[in-house]
């Protein structure tokens, strides 16, 4: 059976999960071939086999996987003769600081800035449960977040500096060749890209052209 | 003749530079031992021969080395046997994704809170030099930078938010032991809590304790 990945999908039809986009690459990372199987946030019927409520959901052979972080294990403990996704210890301990780094603040980052056009991309029936599980997390509602965008547009600007620099100076967060660090930063932009309504980067910044050597390095579509 | 090290130092003699801070952890990581030299800012002859004017100033047998990434990149190519530094190409790669963090956004949440505290702490001779320059630098002037405290100290708080989730699950930035990441990020947090008039982490900090293991680990003192 084909390897299958659920994966969580706008009205449009849009894959725009940072975690999924983590474990696509990591998947390519690994040459693996692999289907999409678009998901809403309310079919959580579709995924109930996984234990969890949430996608990434991976399904290869008999094993059924969740959780961006441990399905990139699970790639690299049963794939080990593809390209290692987190190189030796030192490395894998690094990695660490880039995810938290990505989940404490450019993940907020962007959402203060995006969430609302999220939410008039999703399915109708996804709205209500979005609406509520984002704005309890949040703490503002939608409209509140919508009307602070200009300042949350700042503060985005100013969290890349360190990305900007890094990416300047060289090819990949991991060096002369992408790995899990590349692909958890590099989710989280593209969900921004792939569901604000405006440019979220000017067409000639240097963490676009990296987003645009990842995609090439692992022969992928820009969405 | 001793390997000596030009150490950037307050009226009262205590050593705050991050830089500075960077390379006594790396001397001490690989196992070398120094003599620092006090120096001020406004000591440009003492450390002429260096070509610059800036310390860290390490001055190892006939070699005189001085920025701290030059000076540590120095000490991996001289004592290849101690232990590394940076760890193999991915980890070395990645470790210039903390230090581009730290000097882009842990940097100035810092310095926004205590450069009044610094400025109050030089030698006379070196005042008027750091206030024109941190104060052309941060495009306000320190007496504007000590009213705006509180506010800056919710911001480094935020700043914080990577690093506080990373040591809570980890021992060091690199792992199992620290490495030149660990050196970077304490060298900024030793540079506040040196000149800091007011406590930066409560006691049971997750961030004060990784800074402990760090000393500990390498037998040194707090100051």
């Amino acid at each position: 059976m084909k390897r299958r990945l659920y994966d969580l999908a706008a009205a449009d039809g849009t894959r725009f999960s940072p975690y999924c986009w983590r474990v696509k690459l990591a998947l390519a990372h690994k040459n693996l071939e692999y289907e999409t199987i678009p998901w809403h946030f309310t079919d959580k019927a579709a995924i109930a086999a996984s234990g969890q409520d949430k996608v990434p959901v991976l399904l290869d052979g008999a094993n059924i996987v969740s959780d961006s972080q441990i399905i990139a294990e699970y790639l690299e403990r049963t794939y080990p003769n593809e390209d290692s996704l987190f190189g030796e210890p030192p490395s894998q301990a690094l990695i660490m600081f880039i995810k938290s780094w990505t989940e404490t603040i450019l993940h907020p980052a962007i959402a203060a800035m995006v969430l609302g056009d999220i939410y008039r991309r999703l399915v109708p029936e996804d709205q209500p449960y979005f609406r509520q599980t984002r704005e309890a997390m949040l703490k503002r509602g939608i409209e509140e977040i919508d009307a602070a965008r200009p300042a949350a547009t700042q503060v985005f600007h100013a969290t890349l500096k360190p990305l900007h620099r890094l990416v300047s100076t060289q090819d990949f967060i991991a060096g002369d060749a992408p790995n899990w660090a590349d692909h958890i930063v590099f989710g989280a932009l593209q969900w921004g890209m792939l569901t604000s309504s405006t440019a979220l980067l000017p067409e000639n910044d240097p963490i676009l052209d990296w987003m645009h050597r990842v995609l090439a390095l692992y022969g992928l579509r820009e969405s």
